[in-house]
């Protein structure tokens, strides 16, 4: 476990730099990401290059032993670039060409921009990748934030139509696939196919769901290409980009693939304000923590998402240390939160964490963003934090050279978290709120729990939930079928099987390709009003009340006794009164679940302690509200996230924590 | 009273075809709406035309002796169309050209669009205007929907200034009519005249209102062409276009005159959802009902639109019978509702109920919209309900063998409307909300109501209501003044006479050209915030409390006894205090009342169960919340819209009516 | 104290003139305000002159005595000239242009408009300024309104690289006060810069403030322009533009510099109704008055900064006098409120007060304003209402020859106020609002208040409150330090000094140029949530409570005692517990206090009833909630803005005053 640090030389006098370089080593940071926003300082005109501050940043910093990892800058091209190329900027879904004077505002399929972003990469790395210093390199910045995931450019709309030739060959296949005998709209040529972008109502949703795939292609593109430029120079320098943890334009599958490490930038306080209405549904109650110290659940909903890209640890490429500039409210952190913070990541998998930023920027967009030094050089609350936590470190160290090993997981898959956000039939209905919903569960229960693709090997977890395969696909359905038949257990969940690969709806009973699987048929399927609620009942604990937001109705194709099914919950009233509503099947040495509705917190708590229990997956600790468990090899870490001080039995143990405090077992 | 279905051969294999016609026809189906998306599969490149498939698809229908209703397809142009031709695509409200890839993608004046229209049209009605199994056509779908009824293009801009010169002949009686006095607006050449898209502050409403109606008779003209091509080859089969019940951007007593049969599209829980906002005032109690019937005053409210537009029966032409997929919650729907609808339909003037749709599709936009049969060919079950309704059938034609003899009328003027909406003066003001105050109030009465045009032959009612003809009109005037000296009692409202029909402010005292009629003059009037009420006495049983909203202090123009006048209610309190609040006048045989502010429901009922009374008009019952009553012929019929059963006494007879079911008396 | 009258003659046949003139003369008006909108009347056609009309109203007006202001009527240039020269057309901030149709459709810049508002104004001026009857210009109306102060056309985009070119000679300077370094955004070339619209994320907020300035700057030349014209035939006249009180897009301290008069255009309720929510931050409790007579503390708010501008006596240019048209509720007006807000103007130092309008239009984007008159001629409430107050109009007109004497100053710069909008940090943290709760805090004392530039001469005050002065500047520190040194008492608050004038951070200790003024520093700033509270302690009497919205943690260099430091507040818990949160220290004759702080308004009244006595500033009297009261000379007014009679003892007195009415003692 390392500490890092993300410093930019360019904004301060060169003289400054050692000064900086020594209070980080004496406080223990050993790792410095640097130059990923400074195209323009390395080439002020085109073609023209200027290394010697950089250069001498890096003998500073590496004469304090610092580690570097070297940010491409292609997430900020320069004005030069932007004023004597403007076909290289980003189209907005409205049509409107954006403008330089922040970040982000270019297209990553535009032809001219890559010429000028290997320009610079190529120059950079041929400058740097052999420097003993540089340990690592950063492509890019945050691929897709500021809602730069998806380009309507010209040169996008060109690319889009050369991705479809690519992939249904013929146009006749994208017909089909796209299902355009719908409202009068087959193609009887590739040319007359538009972005789905200004359409009077909704387009359609299989060619939106290819533009998502082709956007997030485009990026995997541009960030192979700049792999290539690097690889080129040094075969083996892990190479990563920081992805934004729970964001969902891009497919991170297929990005983490192309890399050799995961990072990603946490800012608990930031993602707990803006990003807490993608994750909770309006009405679901909210729990409530410190206040200061963002919602753990959402934080490690993304370390869960991270870790489970590799199945392995991470880096956080940047983590809050203070306030922050960018929230509703970008509240004051108390003293403690921060450790509480790097304590959660490193429990949730992080193999180092580097904090943003060293010292709060006098300029541009950033002012008010807070780092470990103040604007006035003098040392903020959180360096005095970074120092206090150096006797901890080497017990850091070591639960960091431990793996995860999580007994239960998720799956999660972007092409059907897309499928709903396109058309999510029942507003509020999204993926991610529903995967949340059984990730808090499990939180609650002190279970482990890894978030992975359903493509990814689930032989090592007891307990897989897919709450909503909706694109169904043969062979991922016979791959969970062996997983049960090799002694997993898959609780399969509602609208599984609807949709086939290309966002039609099957024409199979459903779910679809699964029901073999499963070996009971969805009779009936109703998204519910708020108005509405269908009665449950179950010999399951505390697995009660009604069905709300969607329900479906179960049946066996025999009486479910002589088809091997067991109810495990019934309605009990309302329309689909007396159907099933969560069965299981016993197959092979597993068991094949299939729960017809959407489940409440509480209700998702009494379903996953049964089946924890039958699975044989333990629990961490009884936990009080606000007191988080994980678990990272031997290690036991209970985080307490609340302003008073919490207790639970571990390992016949009680442990009491102190409010925003950790204890490790 | 007939059943039907839309259908879409297009979307499912020919082999299938006859599977579903007998399906139809043993299900009680007689009437088939088939290929208004079909262009590009009719027309698949420009001018070659591909019949066989639509042969085919009449012949397997006519086979199972069902009757086809054909739709021209044009509100779908094809990919191949909108690419080579895109100056046909609308230009919205914010000046950009929306695209190919949804429907109702183009500008209804386009002349390039008129061309195609013209070829696809005239080779359909060539081809099947003689076929025996084709009993109607239907023109286009949905005119207007999704915001389309207004564009924004050049073609636009142009075609309005014709529209202008034709309409005031020369620029100063336009600057007359628009006031372009203010703000320095006079036109000095026809071509300085600009669509009131993207001004600074509001437009000129004058020059909005004249926008509206051009839009409208965009359409209208646009209509009139298909109607002409279809007519040239059958002189008498009846056509139509489906309208949206309470649609208010196009003028729809323009464009029923000019068809043969009114039909419509009943989604009442998407209506309920979707457009409540338009129906009920913020703040505004909303009625409670079961949870899936949708609101039946809404449904209610459009039904008699639709009756009042040629005062005749009417289609459904899309009648929900399952989940739908456009509102926010698309609830499933329980076992009972889809037949309550249909008697909802049949009560309230409807002579054919047109189901949406025959299968669940597998594509594009509404794969999430239900239909008789699910997706995977199974009956869902708003089939087993329609063959569960086969016996009441012939019940329901003999019913529908009738009319409709409502003797109370509400008017409504779209004029009216836009003025309104152009300039509420009070945010929330609508005609609309107003005009539903009324029809509710009759509703809860029991009273049955037409709503029809001002300028509709009214001499068959013993009481109109017109709750603010705020464009005077001097033959409007004298017409209402007929009405009432032969017998009629008409109740005037706020805001009438306020404006000339190019929506600029009478000089006149006010109610402007209602003010002989009425007898007595507006002296002031006030919009109320949310905080001011003007309390009100009345000896009118039950009409008691405060104005809101609205208030105008009414005198007569001598002592009211002198003046013929009989205050009803006055102001007890607040600025107006002694002033009259609502007067009647007997004139010839029947009597003007003016009503000086807008009620509330309660006070509507109040009011209405007075008037009604003095009129003769008689109630068909009372009614506890949620039953509603409608007549037809001598049948009256009884509809429970909540869960729990609901009693009347009708005729002297205690009726029972069960949850979600009808009774006919 | 004169009354006057906005008249349009255009919009009535000449004939009525006279019959209008007379009534004008005979109620007591002796201002008239015409033509600032009739462009089109007086140049039908470019270059072509019709003066026949306006010679004649000006000779019907000034044969009843009244005293006439021209407008300039570049606010609404006429359909030809839009039509002939489009690149006159303002551009949003989204990049469209808008369009001819309403008004203050114009580019403030653009070399094309000031050709034409040259030749049209310098033909009013030629025709018109030696007029015996003119007695003043109008330049313009509303400089601004509609989100028109700034402006995106290519023209504004040249000009804004000029002014920059002006501002900063080089680039290199630019990029220095931009803070370039940041995210690459350094310009090599002043070709290279744009606008900062249409960015990715926010854009640099130094850019964006000086955009700001630039576009003032814009107005501010254009009517210089027009002052140069007028000036070139008159000399001596006072000239004039009519401001909107707390309008904060255009700076008029640079503005009303260059003007003889500062007028402005009070309507109460729409200020209360359209723009409160800029005035009380969200869940801040808004104050009750009587329903119609708007909100006080708003039109007091805007009438001080008003007279602040020139520390002088003001014009209202447009007053209310009924119901408007452009707020949500429009409600209608009740007798004696105009006069409340005349004597409310003249109480804050108004010397004429020009009603708006004198007869309600039949024409246009006003229809449903009132005035005077109403449509139909009949005299509204209204102008009841003015005749009713002519034996009032001597003693108003005695108060008026009196100044205003506050003792209270509140500091306003717009830079300040657009720099913290720029980057409010915390949202909902705005200038306006924060100056405000002082505001209200020394109404609700009665405490006259004075709101100035901190450049303005402050020796007349003995209390100066300076909330958030944010762009630290040497020279103002110097001025501030003098006042002191003089005696005067000046409270600094939270973020003053925090950055420098280009926008940028100081990187002095907090709160910069300002520290060695007030001898603390600030330790650490926090916004804070609403969840987060921190407790606080202080001996002045009601101050208690905690600090919500933003805390600083003050510290004295040395102990307080030797540091000369009285700690006035202190942090009584949460993460700043025991740190300094108000302090003062005594300086030359007078005394510097650092506010740490944004206070409730219950903690600001505390506060300032503390301070006031220390600084020997009275109080006019204890006041219930809901009356009001202000000095003019020695007169003391008190208004009643509640709906029940309301008391004060004043000058030992008691005194009642009943709702809605006004007692002058």
């Amino acid at each position: 476990m390392e500490f890092g640090v993300c410093y930019y030389p360019e904004h301060w006098p060169p003289e400054r730099w050692s000064v900086d370089a020594q209070m980080m080593r004496e406080a223990g940071i050993r790792l410095v990401r640097i130059a990923e926003f400074a195209w323009q300082q390395m080439e002020p005109a085109e073609g023209h290059f200027e290394w010697d501050w950089l250069d001498q940043a890096i003998e500073v910093l590496a004469a304090q032993d610092l580690q570097i990892i070297l940010g491409t800058p292609t997430a900020a091209p320069p004005a030069w670039l932007s004023h004597a190329y403007p076909e290289i900027l980003l189209v907005d879904s409205e049509g409107r060409q954006r403008r330089f004077g922040s970040r982000r505002h270019y297209c990553p399929t535009q032809p001219t921009y890559h010429q000028h972003a290997k320009r610079i990469v190529g120059a950079m790395v041929e400058r740097y990748a052999q420097h003993p210093a540089v340990v690592g390199w950063q492509i890019d910045n945050e691929f897709g934030d500021h809602e730069t995931a998806r380009c309507y450019c010209d040169a996008c709309s060109n690319q889009f139509r050369t991705w479809l030739t690519k992939r249904y060959k013929n146009i006749d296949a994208l017909n089909y696939a796209w299902g355009t005998d719908f409202w009068s709209q087959a193609y009887s040529d590739w040319e007359q196919i538009e972005l789905p972008n200004l359409t009077i109502t909704d387009p359609n949703p299989s060619q939106v769901l290819d533009f998502y795939r082709y956007s997030s292609d485009a990026y995997l593109q541009f960030q192979q290409f700049q792999i290539d430029i690097i690889r080129a120079h040094d075969p083996k320098i892990p190479i990563n980009t920081n992805f934004m943890g729970n964001f969902a334009d891009l497919n991170y599958h297929d990005l983490s693939n192309a890399l050799d490490l995961v990072t990603w930038d946490s800012y608990p306080t930031g993602y707990a304000d803006v990003h807490a209405w993608r994750m909770y549904a309006p009405g679901e109650a909210r729990p409530e923590f410190a206040y200061d110290v963002g919602d753990p659940y959402i934080t490690g909903f993304s370390h869960a998402i991270m870790y489970g890209l590799k199945q392995a640890p991470f880096w956080i490429m940047e983590q809050q240390c203070g306030n922050i500039n960018w929230s509703s409210y970008n509240e004051g952190i108390r003293p403690g939160t921060t450790r509480l913070w790097t304590w959660h990541a490193l429990a949730s998998g992080a193999d180092a964490v580097v904090y943003f930023r060293w010292r709060a920027s006098l300029n541009a967009q950033e002012q008010y963003h807070s780092g470990f030094l103040r604007h006035d050089a003098s040392p903020a609350q959180a360096f005095e934090e970074l120092i206090s936590m150096q006797p901890e470190q080497e017990q850091m160290r070591s639960i960091a050279a431990e793996q995860l090993n999580a007994e239960v997981a998720i799956l999660l898959d972007y092409n059907d978290l897309w499928s709903v956000q396109i058309q999510p039939h029942r507003k509020d209905f999204s993926h991610m709120r529903h995967l949340f919903v059984y990730y808090r569960a499990l939180q609650r229960l002190g279970i482990p729990t890894a978030i992975v693709s359903p493509d990814s090997d689930l032989s090592q977890y007891k307990l897989v939930l897919a709450p909503s395969l909706i694109l169904g696909d043969t062979q991922r359905a016979e791959l969970l079928g062996s997983y049960v038949e090799d002694g997993g257990s898959l609780l399969l969940g509602i609208r599984s099987g609807f949709k086939t690969p290309s966002n039609r709806v099957t024409d199979l009973s459903l779910p679809g390709v699964f029901q073999p699987l499963m070996n009971v048929s969805v009779q009936d399927w109703h998204a519910l009003s708020p108005k509405a609620q269908y009665p449950l009942k179950s010999h399951i604990a505390g697995l009660n009340g009604a069905a709300t937001i969607w329900a479906e109705r179960l049946e066996s194709n025999a009486a479910a006794e002589d088809a091997g099914i067991e109810v495990l919950a019934s309605y009990a009233g309302g329309p689909f009164d007396g159907g099933h509503a969560l069965t299981a099947r016993s197959l092979g040495l597993g068991k094949a679940l299939y729960m017809g509705w959407y489940p409440t917190e509480d209700q998702a708590v009494a379903l996953l302690a049964h089946l924890a229990q039958e699975a044989d997956v333990p629990r961490l600790a009884e936990l009080p509200h606000g007191l988080l468990a994980a678990k990272r090899g031997e290690n036991t870490i209970l985080m307490n996230f609340m302003d008073e001080t919490l207790s639970a039995d571990v390992q016949g143990k009680h442990v009491d924590v102190a409010p925003r405090d950790v204890q490790v077992i």
